[in-house]
Order: structure tokens, then sequence, then C-alpha cells
């Protein structure tokens, strides 16, 4: 089987303009099959202000009322992706940027009201792979904002990382998926104040422990659990980098935090 | 060779939800290959003026600066684009949004400054047919947000008339190409003042006389412009009509204003 490598990057990388060019222009280079997924950064948070509509969080993750939708809409399917995409084809790599409602290519319901009201968020159904698979024989790198739909014409708000994981578990029977998380850090870190201190590899029994120690924060979990799940479900390999480490792991260094079974 | 449908539905479509919806249901039912491109609206000039960014017209036409590249590359590449997609997936269509740099489809340059400088906005080079075909042939139908891109990272803005009219040239030699212009009145009028005064047919004959007789007004000018260009080159049928005629026009009625050579 081909090798495929499912790359997320964060809003951190998005923020930094500088940072970002150069993220792209290492991305531009990897001759293997791609898919970039993007999270979507300050910049929503910041023009919501601007159009009167205040970021609501509940538990570290943000609360999607009809505004916020349109909102996110905007930015990250609209001002970010595009912007990633024009990058892309600057640098040599044709680029086309995808929304979940676009090619049907994500599925997804509005998440059930248990505690908390999440609004427009979508918890994902299915994703065509086949769609997918046909962009990437078309020699298109498919660029996945994170935004689903619901087939009765709404779209939904999902958190990148959960597209990224399952976008990699869909993809698994015909590809050796490689899952890689690119952030502004080393790695997952030991001590969160040694930005050095990273943990070289982590398996699940490892992850159990280190959460239960404390070691792993709140904000690492959801992506933790989304890797692992990932792993159980046929991605051969999972990590998580610094998006300066990109190339690096491509041509098989070892960087980053890498997770097993 | 087999129909293809190019249809452009202006802002004035999109600006109401009702008339919106009733269109998109109606472009769902078409079974010939079709490409829709959409217009603006009035909503980026509200968002903008939000954002305490103004519209700047020069001869009725927008001026794209820095800011204003941003609200168009979010309004009509994220919050439009992604409406109109969503609602024809509700409706059964698969349908699939670009912009001028998802997939290198249209190539653009920044207009050359002469007497007014426009800013960002993008004059058409070359429109990949190839890629627009592959789409087709997948049984999915493009949606284009009127943003082309220069191949150098930036975004520019480009009328969606002139869009509409460039990629059904591009694709004259593949496809049979009927080009329709949907919009809020039943066809070009001969008195502006009373509706129903269509004009059923214009020549390119007709058409200078209607201009200098004053009878066609300056905003259609271009629209006009661009419809013979259009039949010069290549395409077969340019109608203008009423979004509600859509379905009446494909199936071969006699509706709106059919322009020929």
């Amino acid at each position: 089987m081909k090798d495929l490598y499912i790359i997320k990057i964060g809003g951190n990388v998005i923020d930094n303009e500088e940072f970002l060019h150069q993220f792209l222009e290492d991305f531009a280079q990897i001759e293997a099959h791609t898919v970039l997924i993007h999270g979507g950064g300050k910049v929503a948070t910041q023009i919501g202000e601007k159009l009167g509509i205040e970021a609501q969080m509940v538990d570290g993750r943000r609360v999607t009322d009809a505004k916020t939708l349109q909102l996110v809409t905007m930015v990250y399917g609209g001002l970010i992706n595009k912007k990633v995409v024009a990058l892309l084809q600057k640098f040599g790599k044709n680029a086309c940027g995808f929304t979940g409602a676009d090619g049907n290519l994500i599925q997804a319901h509005k998440r059930p009201v248990k505690t908390v009201d999440y609004g427009f968020v979508g918890d994902v159904d299915t994703v065509n792979s086949t769609f997918l698979d046909t962009v990437l024989n078309s020699e298109i790198t498919p660029i996945i904002a994170p935004l689903t739909h619901d087939s009765q014409g709404n779209m939904l708000n999902t958190n990148a990382d959960t597209i990224a994981s399952t976008v990699a578990v869909a993809m698994a029977n015909k590809y050796q998926v490689h899952l890689v998380y690119c952030f502004e850090l080393k790695g997952v870190l030991r001590d969160f104040d040694d930005k050095s201190s990273v943990i070289n590899s982590i398996s699940f029994d490892q992850y159990q422990q280190l959460k239960e120690a404390g070691v792993i924060s709140k904000g690492m979990i959801p992506k933790m659990d989304n890797s692992f799940d990932a792993i159980k479900n046929g991605v051969k390999s999972v990590i998580i980098c610094h998006a300066e480490d990109l190339l690096n792991i491509v041509s098989g260094e070892t960087k980053g935090t890498v997770l097993s079974a």
C-alpha cells in the first residue's frame, strides 16, 4: 500500500504569518500523497469581536451559536482555507480546499444536548473516502477546513483534531496512513515548563499512566484519545511534533512523540 | 457533444433566503452537467460595514483594497459558497465549492493601474478546463465563487459575470455550452419601468443599436459584452433570464432574452 500523510496544523501555526509560510513551503515538498487539515486560530475570535460575536467557551470548547457558525464558516472555510490553498499554489503544490459539505466529504450530525448545548457542533458520521481517493489520484492535495455538514442544508463546526483522526481511519484500508499533528511544541512534554522534555514514544498503557499522574494535561487528552483510537482502527503511525520538524518526519527521522499500540 | 449549462446567479438571488432555496431546489433537478457561478450580494457590504471596511466604488465597481480582499475571500469563498453547497447536498445534488485557487481552476493577474487602481482585482488568464472536466465526470457539480488567484500566493476579486463567460468559453471545445445568467428580472427589458417588456432575442447588430439608443443601460453592458464574446468563442447559446425560469429554459422553453451572433 502507498503511504498517505494526514497532517494537521493547529491555530498557533496559522496565526504566525512567517511560520505558516515556512510550514507550507516545507509541506509543498512532500512527494508522498498528503492531506492537510487546518484548525482555526485566533483570527476567528478577532473577527468575531469586531462583529460583536463573543466567543463562548465551555470546558475549553467553543460553543457554536448561529452567528458563530456563520463566523467560522467564513473564517475557516473562506479566509484561512483559501490563504493556505493560494500559498500552496505559489509553492508549486496543486491544492484544493474542502469543507465537509464539498463533495459530501464529511457527513455529521448536530451533537445532542446532554449537560452542555454546544450548538452547531458536528459529530462525524461518515467520511467519503472514495471521493478523497479520487482527488488524491488526480494529483491534487486536499486542504480540509474544520467544518462538516448534516445533509439537511446546515454546516457544522467540528474539531480539527477529530477530523484529522477520522479521515486517517477512513483512509486506512486504502493507504498506509501516517497521522501527524503539527503544533508549536517539540512533542508531548514530560514537564510543560521545560520545552525540551519531549517524551519520544508513548504506548497506550503508558498513556494511561501519564494521564493518571497528571503529566498529560487537559487540552492534550482529546488529541491523544483521537490518536490511540486511530491506531486501534488501522492507522500505521501517529506522531505529535513541532511544525518545523515535518520534513524530517516524512523522511523517516525520529522527531516529536511517536504513539504506538 | 454533451450539453453543459454554465449558470450564474446574481447577488439579488443570494440575498433573498426564500428565493435562493427555491432556485437551488430547481437547480438540483437539472440532469445535464452544470456549473454554478455565484455573485456576492449585499452580505459582503453588510459584514464589511460591521468590520469597519467601507465599500469603495468607482464607476459602479468595487475597489478591492487588502481588507476588502479578506472580506470577499471570507464572504464569497466561505459564507456564501458553503451555504450554496450545503443546500445543494440537502436537495440531493453532490456539489463541491471552488475558488480560482482550488485545483488551480482560474489563474489571473492583478489588473494593471491605468486611470483607476481597482486594487486586488483579477483579470483572468487561464481556466483549468481539464480539472473542471474531471470534476464533472466524477458526477460532482462545481460551485464557483467569484475569486481567482495569481499563482504568487494571492487571491484576487473577479467579477462573477466575467468568470461565467470565461469558464463557458473554456469548456466550449468539450461540450455544447449554454451560458445562463439568472437574475431578478424576466430578461433584458426594453423599458426598465415595465418589467414585462422583455426583449426575446438580441443579435450582435441589434445590441449595438440598443446600446446607441440607450435602451441597454450601464450595468447590463459588461454582461452583454461578456455574452457576445462567449458566442464568438464557441458558446452555443446565451440566455439572460429570471432565476425562477431556469427549469423552463433547461427543458427547452423560450424564456428570457436569447442572445445570438
